[in-house]
């Protein structure tokens, strides 16, 4: 790591102790600020009367700080929630009113939790392997420490000597020392501590949160350099430095990155207004602020890509307040994220940065936030593949194509190298399952992932990849899956009218390689861009190859006859996530292509792949095999071929019609494609004919064997004719 | 019908011709001040540019004017749709503009349709039993004609004498003679044209219409008064006596109000503007007023209510902008039309009408609609049933339940006597349905309702009623089932706290009598207003009875054990509509009550079913049996007696729970029903027990012989307890 230099010339520096209060989220010039201005900063007055709301509730609460007994979502569980909330908003309550009973509030949970504390042991549900002491998990700890930190800080010139003596004695010493160390039976606590994880990031910004409202210079120093203080073997720096690639891309996912990118604005926010000297929001090239970036650019309308272990979350999610106020306030030349603030989060923090993005509002200087089709590297050094993100051109479109050719992801990554996805119009169109998971539901699985995650959405077959022999990659194997990543081949996301991410994975199925290029284009002749794919799969050994598509909609045509299950369903295998496939529908494929259209909103989507009569296809709807109805019943459309050795899946999925029901009005609701034929296709070239009504026809040309852009290839097609082109990847039109 | 006497007095009057053009949707004062307002009134002139935009796109386009052909969706049927959409606006940019070429483009379309017109025949797809020529049925071509009326309304002083001599001759009159005779050896147009019936609506509007275009009084009145002129045999008036309740319930149900509104809102303004003296709006006590409201009020959140054959369509379907607009401008003291514009539509017809209402919204004259508990009574007399709807009380709340106990409905009807639906929080909850069609895709059976639309939607199992021996309603038989409606029993809509509405089903299955009472209370003790369901069914003979609950959401959780479908899944039954349904998951009920609960949004549902061991419940899924993917995958609760003389079914309905997963909080997520007891169920009493948490009792007390509202009841209980109150249904709280 370079960067190691850096640390070192930081821990340096990091001898002033100065601590005023607050500091934290709020300092003692922003609270000056912020009451001199009440009333006219109109965003700002909303979050201040919220928040007095959400406080003047907590007064009303009678305390209830009961025995730690409940998973997520359970009775214990949540009232320990809901007090590090009160404390959190009596504390800034506190602040911006002066009111003591606001700060006598939190002093009342805070002495409550002093005299619990002491008396606990590991939680007794027993099912983590970090477990807490007030909750299930230590993860829910941090963070319950992180929210009750920002109160004490609030409180702390309300408190006697005595209060902050009781409670740092008794509650905080313990809880950042049990945070950090762990008890002499349990490690785990530590190696959390120092892990480069998000958990990790929740525990030192704990620790770390904590020493600076206590004024402890040495729970700060190791929550930046480690638990044992060298910088070397974990702390803040070192995740700063290790858990995003150098383009802010988190190898958890959008999903998790928002929810590690929440310890990371906050305790950098806190480290930045009590030691500004560090400069944290500079530290590698800005790294919290692009990681702020590469989140918001992983989205699809608000709402984050849901690959991996994704939930439904967006940009209104309560991290995303955090992360979007506190990179404005570090850089307020990015007006950019005030329109983030204003179409979708529509809330600011009660803190200095939320102040200053409600103030900026107010005067008008939010700026249209800009979707770019870029390609995020993943791994530390950024040389574990990658994410790609191809969006429309044009303001009246609105598509995303994701291409993920990245690293596992540690344990809430997928079997799904080479994965694909499309957004389009508003919807989700071809779809990533996400995590199956009800969080903080009791009933369900306690509100944990549930079984069918690992069984079903983490397996390939639920993802828009080749599987092979209905395994899943890298036999399902997380310890193998984690040291490979694709090559990325080629690629081009500038150009406006043909972008395309081109990537190889020769690990996922020992002995097979495949190649993957995703084409998008704007066709003259087409209403809507198209989706072109060319994924050859190839091996000295005969396989079973299936081609998955997920997708969101009703069926609305295949152009075979098929055969829908009527009295009786079965599921499609006994394999991994094959055996939560009930079969709808069976055919074969047409001699030459086979079209498969979807209806979503008012759109229709249809995707033609090469097929022949021995290819198979099947209809098929998640839900077999599930005893207690976890899994969603969403549809998946596959084409199989068997026993070969090679096969090149060509494909395009056209976007077309409109289905107006306010006038009754529709249009161009059938595909145009006639046909797909694959012209050419050895270990140099791959070149795929896709003909469409009215005797238009587009042709791929992909060179497979050197991806120089400058390179001219010249090849001889069967029937006599000769292409050339220049580059990877060419498109022509006829 | 009494209001006869009014249709002689109005025959009478119509004798003076008064032809100035345009007279149809635009006068001509309405038009002066139209054009002297532009720039001023911002809604209209949204209006304006769109109707602009619509007109030169229009222009552009090339003549099309095809061989009749394909059936809705396909390519001949939408370029005749969109060639009277084309000549509408030509017509309306016209008067607006005074640009001939508008004028020019609409009569060069017509020109072409006079051209083709007189070479068709009946249209060859000869799939509708009233065939147009343009058209595969009749009614798409009244709708032509009424939209190509006003065109030529609008260029009638462009047109030159010889232009509207060729053009009536050609087109319009025989087109009129068609919708209006038929031909000789097909007389069904005639039957529709004097048919109580809203194609009959469409085709005496259409006829009506040219008539008054044309200056031709006879075809006015035939249009008023049926094809013989009398006004005893059809025609529009006898229509406004038919056609809707006095309440301004259609018969057919909200979603064909809808669409039967429009004619008869469209007919009417072009009456009032010509013949002001009839007063129109007025007749039978402001009859179309009254629809129209009528109309608003069976939606929730916008949407039409899914009853009968009802596809998802809302206050934004074109036929509402015409509705509205014209009802504000016939009674201009009903300000909350103003908001359904603002609010839902946000937008208004180019004329005098569309004026008026963008004038006063821009003046702030908008009021908040009202949405009312209410209850429509059906039938020409009102003497027909009827359906109630039991809305939420307080801003706060959003809740909407219907209980359905109408006449048939016509064709459009489905077996569905005593049905319930609810819709809550946004989100529909216990789900109808409504019909199978894919309107206008071709590739779906031609855009017609599919065969499943029999075979399962209309089927009294795809309802949320009591089905008996897995047959539907009246044997399915819509001429026995067109001869009954349920008696009303006893209703309270009035209250704030317990509102309630009880009906009474004799005839739906010979020999059993179903008495269902639907209470809606505001229990001081729960979150939301409860709904409790008594459904009782008695006989002489042994039955099958199901009480089946279509739910919109994901199960969480029922409260005995369940076996789910694991690797094979059938067909709940082969009979009316159960054949379509997969079995899920079947189980035994629990002793005394069974909760099954569901969640929707970020609220959970709890249903809570008296059962006992021998009950028999299952969870399953539409789409068995349904060969071309028709059927939605909607998910179905069963609660099953087999071999029972008489069966009440005693439910309650929780609404709970609070899931934020912004801030990752839930609470309430459990329901609170701890017990489900029948303390006494007779021939005259029913009485009820739901027990839960805290100790808190609700007692349902149902006099079943006696509905006065003052009549006092006393009953004692086998526990000794005794029981009085007043009226036909009361609740007790403990």
């Amino acid at each position: 790591m370079k960067s190691l230099i850096t640390v070192f010339a930081l821990l340096i520096s990091l001898t002033v102790s100065a601590t005023t209060h607050p500091t934290l989220l709020l300092t003692k010039d922003g609270v000056e600020q912020i009451k001199s201005s009440l009333g006219t900063v109109p965003q700002f007055d909303v979050a201040v009367a919220e928040l007095l709301s959400d406080a003047d509730a907590a007064l009303e609460r009678p305390l209830c700080v009961p025995q730690p007994k409940d998973g997520g979502g359970g009775y214990s569980h949540e009232a320990h929630k809901q007090n590090y909330y009160d404390m959190y908003y009596c504390g800034l309550a506190y602040q911006i009113t002066g009111k003591p009973e606001y700060a006598g509030k939190a002093r009342e949970i805070m002495y409550a939790y002093a005299e619990l504390y002491p008396t606990l042991g590991y939680h007794p549900l027993g099912l983590s392997a970090t477990p807490g002491r007030l909750f299930w998990q230590t993860l829910n700890e941090s963070v319950w420490l992180v929210h009750t930190s920002v109160a004490y800080d609030c409180i702390y010139d309300y408190l006697s000597a005595g209060d902050r003596k009781h409670l740092e004695k008794d509650l905080f010493y313990p809880m950042a020392d049990f945070l950090m160390n762990g008890t002499p039976d349990n490690r785990a606590n530590n190696k959390v501590f120092n892990k480069m994880h998000n958990h990790g990031t929740w525990a030192v910004s704990a620790v770390g949160m904590i020493g600076i409202a206590m004024g402890d210079e040495d729970l700060l120093r190791k929550a930046l350099y480690g638990s044992d203080g060298t910088g070397k073997n974990g702390g803040f720096m070192m995740q700063l430095d290790y858990l995003f690639s150098p383009d802010g891309y988190f190898t958890e996912g959008a999903y998790y990155q928002r929810y590690a990118i929440w310890p990371f604005v906050t305790f950098a926010q806190c480290i930045d207004h009590c030691r500004p000297e560090l400069g944290i929001f500079s530290y590698r090239d800005s790294i919290i602020l692009k990681a702020v970036d590469a989140l918001l650019q992983l989205a699809y309308d608000g709402v984050f890509l849901r690959f991996n272990d994704a939930l439904e979350k967006g940009y209104d999610a309560q991290e995303l307040i955090f992360a979007v106020d506190i990179a404005y306030n570090a850089d307020k030349t990015n007006k950019k994220l005030l329109s983030v603030v204003r179409d979708y989060q529509k809330k600011v923090l009660v803190s200095d940065a939320g102040y200053a993005v409600a103030k900026a509002i107010r005067d008008g200087e939010a700026e249209p936030m800009v979707y770019r089709s870029v390609f995020f590297r993943d791994g530390g050094n950024g040389d574990e593949g990658g994410i790609a993100l191809i969006r429309s051109e044009g303001e009246d479109r609105n598509s995303l194509v994701t291409f993920k050719a990245t690293s596992h992801g540690l344990s809430h990554g997928h079997y799904d190298k080479l994965t694909v996805a499309y957004y389009d119009n508003g919807n989700e169109i071809v779809t990533d399952y996400g995590a199956s998971r009800f969080l903080n539901i009791e009933a369900k699985y306690s509100g944990h992932y549930t079984k069918q995650n690992k069984t079903y959405a983490m397996t390939t077959i639920a993802h828009n990849t080749l599987v092979v022999d209905e395994k899943s990659q890298f036999g399902g194997d997380i310890k193998v899956s984690s040291r490979y990543w694709p090559e990325i081949y080629a690629m081009d996301l500038d150009s406006r009218d043909v972008k395309y991410v081109s990537a190889i994975e020769e690990n996922a199925y020992p002995g097979v390689r495949m190649h993957r290029t995703l084409v998008y284009a704007d066709i003259p002749f087409l209403q809507c861009p198209l989706i072109m794919d060319v994924l050859k799969a190839d091996s000295r050994q005969e396989h079973r190859y299936d081609y998955p598509v997920h997708y969101n909609g009703q069926m609305i045509s295949l152009t075979v006859p098929y055969e829908k299950a009527l009295t009786e369903m079965r599921p499609l295998g006994t394999a991994d996530g094959y055996r939560h496939l009930w079969v709808e529908a069976r055919a074969a494929g047409g001699d030459g292509k086979t079209t498969y259209t979807w209806m979503t909103g008012d759109r229709m989507y249809s995707l033609s792949v090469n097929t022949t009569p021995s290819t198979e296809l099947y209809l098929a709807r998640i839900g077999a095999d599930d005893p207690d109805f976890n899994l969603r019943p969403d549809p998946v459309y596959i084409v199989r071929e068997n026993g070969v050795r090679s096969r090149t899946f060509v494909s395009c999925l056209e976007t077309h019609g409109k289905y107006d029901l306010q006038v009754e009005q529709s249009a161009n609701l059938v595909h145009s494609c006639e046909s797909v034929a694959t012209l050419l296709d050895t270990a140099e070239y791959t070149v795929a004919e896709f003909g469409f009504a009215g005797g238009h026809k587009v042709i791929l040309c992909i060179a497979s064997a050197d991806s120089g852009k400058d390179v001219a290839h010249e090849v001889n097609l069967e029937d006599g004719r000769q292409l050339s082109w220049t580059g990877p990847v060419s498109l022509k039109y006829e």
